[in-house]
């Protein structure tokens, strides 16, 4: 046995675990995923490094006080972020992932058979509080789905010219809000602002009229670079802690009369909802796809060898006020975005620029290549021309007050799902 | 006396400090600043609060320790950035300033005739090293010099309609990266970036031709806001602890081709460097001016009454490499802003977005009426087609290697000035 081979074990498909809800086949989080978070319960509303497995989470911290996990001599479990573990490094990340694989596996006794054990270190997520993943010291988002890229040139410049120059040569990004970063399950006001209506010389002051949703996924930092030393393509991934889902609400209108030329700001700024828990790159892993052919060639700094894509399934579902079900309104894959994760990193450090662990890079919306698989409210009713039919009856342009939306995402390997979770939120009407 | 009247006291021109340095009249450090930053020093190179009087500095950690500053029972001057200090709110700094204003007077003797004391808690300027002063959660950057906006919007779009209809509506700002934020006296490093050049179909990827600075002053929140809950405009000063100089160096080049449509990213994230006091407001208030008369009139949330304008001499300084003396390209003042730094703090909070103490928000290129106020190179030479003359001989169009630039300002009191010390910061040739 090595670390290479221990490594390769966590993700053999035939491995169960002795928490039977994890061996169910739409489980999100089966003992294959073990993916990272911060949560609280009832019992004790200090907030701590979990891993959830099933309908359970494992107590990181309480595992390590048990004795039942090898961690450096300081408690990195015992924090209300994930920044202190994650800065041990790849080596450890793998390490604590080895040793969970094992002892959550049907066949290791340790814990499945010490009932007290399992009381002090085991927590039903039903009564569990999920916060923020990750304290992020900056957040940056990409625009890197070509289909999302050329509907939006198509709606508002020129459907014949709709994908602007730069966009092939580069995995084009910019600079978010890091503060209004919020996990799953907080409520997103809708923001106030200046809007600029057709009939009218000078803008008005009020509630944005066409709240929308950006079907994301993102990264975090597992290991940073420094000022002026940029990370090369080929070695991106390796910087690269896991992924979450991640909703870029976006205020349509706000943004259109801001934005020129520096931008989206306060159509963007007001929140941005990540998934609480990250899955790490290690469990994605089986699910390495090619990417999309990239033509024109990308500049050398951009190329890599391989694959680096990643198969995974997205859904997004918006829940009406007072619906009982809610209606799944697009479905999509990561693996149609142009430009890889490690492209985009990239990129983003080849001037210099620096990143720091926890730090948060969005996708850009995902949309795929049919109509029903756009990212985004505004490329599925085209502006508002084609309402959304409900489930339940109803239609929708936009966001109406009160309704849920709430992104989902998993990889499908044989008889097990490696999922995200939720990553929803609901919105509430506006200030006076 | 009260409070109010201390207050006023610090402010009182005539006050004289028995520090005899700082009574000249050019001393940017007179007993009426006081500003705050980081340092450390060859006898202690441990990061701590440190306070600005003629070419002393206070350590307040050391103050303290030795009984002379009431301040609350964690020391938060025994830190690596003023956060904690600030995080105290507007009457601790108020309070410190008060006391640091009557102790550092010339009839004070406490200090004044104890020399082992003053040992203690003095460091000459010489000797120390100074640091970035805060921990930096967010930089957001606007863009509310009409001069600047209508000179780059004259260069790159249209002479005629050099102002978007946006800009007159509301103070234009972008997210800007956090993590390379610098303090005055950091190299710089020239970006390598994706190049557009005119008589190729495809970019390049090679070291950025033109190299700029942006003369800019940056804020530094005192008083955040919680998600979803704006800051009033004629709230927003209180919101602020101070300022400081900031250089947003910028690639032209590199921005040019990557700014369409979401704003500039690589052309700006490789460093910015800010000077290391920040000048509180307290300290400015004798400079309040008038803003620039507003036509049309603002939006009702980017209303406020009175004088929100500060008259802040500024002047950009080019040294070649081997030159004996620095060239000044540049004079502008502060004053010339078309949006106050209340304007911007309400309009980026006014969507819902929440700001954290340290926050630090650039004004943009600052750029007054003439041909030599502009806050740019760019500005200055008319985009390389007027090269500047330098003092001793030679040209420039924008930045080459080993140019050391430098940012300094101050306002202009009776018999005395409360200055910013230097923003400077000299180019390294680009990683090969």
């Amino acid at each position: 046995m090595n670390a290479v081979n221990d490594l390769q074990a966590t993700l053999d498909a035939s491995r169960k675990s002795w928490i039977e809800s994890a061996n169910e086949p739409a489980s999100d989080f089966p003992i294959q995923n073990l993916p990272f978070g911060i949560f609280s319960d009832r019992g004790n509303d200090t907030r701590r490094v979990g891993v959830a497995i099933g309908d359970q989470i494992v107590d990181l911290a309480a595992l390590r006080e048990a004795g039942l996990l090898n961690a450096p001599a300081q408690n990195v479990f015992a924090r209300d972020a994930l920044n202190d573990f994650i800065a041990l490094g790849r080596d450890a990340w793998r390490g604590v992932r080895i040793q969970l694989s094992q002892l959550l596996a049907r066949d290791t006794a340790t814990l499945r058979d010490a009932a007290a054990l399992r009381a002090k270190v085991l927590v039903r997520a039903a009564d569990a509080r999920l916060h923020l993943p990750v304290q992020i010291p900056g957040y940056t988002d990409f625009y890197s789905s070509k289909e999302h890229a050329t509907n939006v040139g198509a709606m508002f410049r020129d459907p014949k010219n709709a994908l602007l120059p730069n966009w092939s040569e580069m995995p084009i990004g910019y600079n978010g809000r890091a503060s209004s970063v919020v996990v799953s399950g907080t409520p997103v006001r809708r923001p106030n602002g200046q809007l600029k209506l057709p009939d009218q010389e000078r803008p008005v002051f009020g509630a944005c009229r066409k709240l929308d949703i950006e079907l994301e996924t993102g990264f975090i930092i597992g290991g940073g670079n420094a000022l002026g030393e940029p990370i090369a393509c080929e070695d991106a991934e390796a910087h690269i802690f896991g992924m979450v889902l991640l909703n870029d609400w976006s205020a349509r209108d706000i943004q259109q009369w801001e934005y020129v030329p520096l931008g989206p700001f306060n159509a963007k700024t007001f929140a941005t909802t990540i998934s609480p828990w990250v899955v790490t790159l290690d469990a994605l892993e089986p699910f390495r796809v090619a990417q999309p052919v990239q033509e024109p060639e990308p500049l050398a700094y951009l190329r890599h060898q391989g694959k680096h894509a990643f198969d995974i399934h997205l859904e997004v579902s918006l829940r009406a006020p007072h619906a009982r079900q809610a209606s799944t309104i697009a479905r999509t894959n990561f693996k149609y975005m142009y430009w890889t994760m490690a492209q985009q990193l990239a990129h983003h450090t080849v001037a210099g620029c620096n990143t720091r662990v926890g730090d948060l890079m969005g996708s850009g919306t995902i949309s795929g290549p049919t109509e029903d698989s756009y990212g985004s409210l505004l490329e599925l009713t085209w502006n508002g021309k084609k309402p959304l039919e409900l489930q339940e009856g109803g239609t929708r342009t936009f966001i109406e007050d009160g309704d849920e939306l709430t992104l989902v995402g998993w990889c499908q390997g044989d008889g097990y799902r490696v999922g995200f979770g939720a990553c929803a939120g609901e919105i509430l009407p506006a200030r006076e």
